[in-house]
């Protein structure tokens, strides 16, 4: 096998911890970090050891921020009416990116699993609830992934959220933009179909 | 766009510009470290900061190395008389792993390319022609890819490595033409070797 010297071996199996990145990926990412300026090796130690002392999450909604409250929470051109529920801070960003969203955000930072044990109290709920007893808000989009625990999770919220002259939605199903039918699985054509609308 | 706090924006720039990732990539893995105990991240950041100040190259073939002379060049069981000449040390690290070839490696650390304005003084090719000549070295394996510099390349080698008793050989044409040789499967690097031809 393939004799790699220690420290080498330390940064790949580090950089293989990280989710997508397998065991020749972090190779290919060790041996180009090794073969770049010793600059671009210290700027990534640098970022890595700030991460979690300068990132912590915000006060109002649980997406990261360096301060108490994030950008998004403390944006005073969102609209406060509506409250786009989701499961982690990487769902943010994918909304963000598709700048089809205006309202707010919440970050419950999972979902609902009885085989992981992940119970209502792992999840932020508590201050979800705090959150929506404000009268402002008139509408909460559960966008929680379209998993069994996904829906589980959206479920259970629609349940305890439930208060008079709110609204609660979940994120439409079916074929998403692009995709091609005939490799879609049945249950998304079937979601496609129930969600069907006139044009 | 999506509002990153700059920590965590400045650690998923940094793993962006690694070999491979790209900026969702890059997000998911900065993603996955923040959510992971904080010394995981503090872990990367100790190897990726330690890569250069540990690791050079061997004073004899140019692999990485933690010593002055790498495992491999120490490797009293190995075969002296064949050296396989490869572009980076990737590429050991790929010959290694196929376990198709027990001779010496020679690293040039790239290949020649007019474009780039790489030449003949900026490879390790002084010291190849030093170590052939050894006498007891019988043959030479022209391992660079198989694109227009590496062939450009093993060319150039054959012509001035040339001396009397020595094969020079180049890699069989089982790897597919402008294929990265650090990808390439163990299998398919064996009938490579097996498939070498005098140039």
């Amino acid at each position: 096998m393939a004799n790699l010297p220690r420290a080498l071996e330390n940064l790949v199996a580090e950089l293989g911890k990280l989710p997508g990145v397998g065991r020749r990926s972090a190779e290919r990412m060790a041996f180009g970090l090794l073969a770049a300026p010793h600059e671009r090796a210290e700027a990534l130690a640098r970022a890595a050891s700030e991460l979690h002392q300068r990132v912590g999450t915000c006060d109002v909604c649980g997406y990261y921020t360096e301060d108490g409250v994030c950008p998004i929470c403390s944006d005073a051109n969102r609209e406060d009416q509506v409250l786009c529920v989701v499961e982690d801070s990487l769902d943010v960003i994918a909304f963000e990116r598709s700048a089809s969203f205006r309202g707010r955000y919440h970050v419950l930072g999972g979902v609902l699993s009885p085989l992981k044990g992940v119970t209502p109290d792992d999840l932020n709920i508590a201050s979800l609830r705090q959150r929506i007893s404000d009268p402002q808000i008139t509408e909460i989009i559960l966008a929680t992934s379209p998993s069994v625990e996904g829906d589980a999770t959206a479920i259970y919220l629609a349940d305890v959220l439930a208060r008079e002259g709110l609204a609660i939605t979940r994120i439409g199903r079916g074929v998403p933009v692009g995709g091609s039918l005939e490799l879609i699985d049945g249950g998304t054509l079937r979601m496609a179909l129930e969600g069907r609308r006139s044009v």
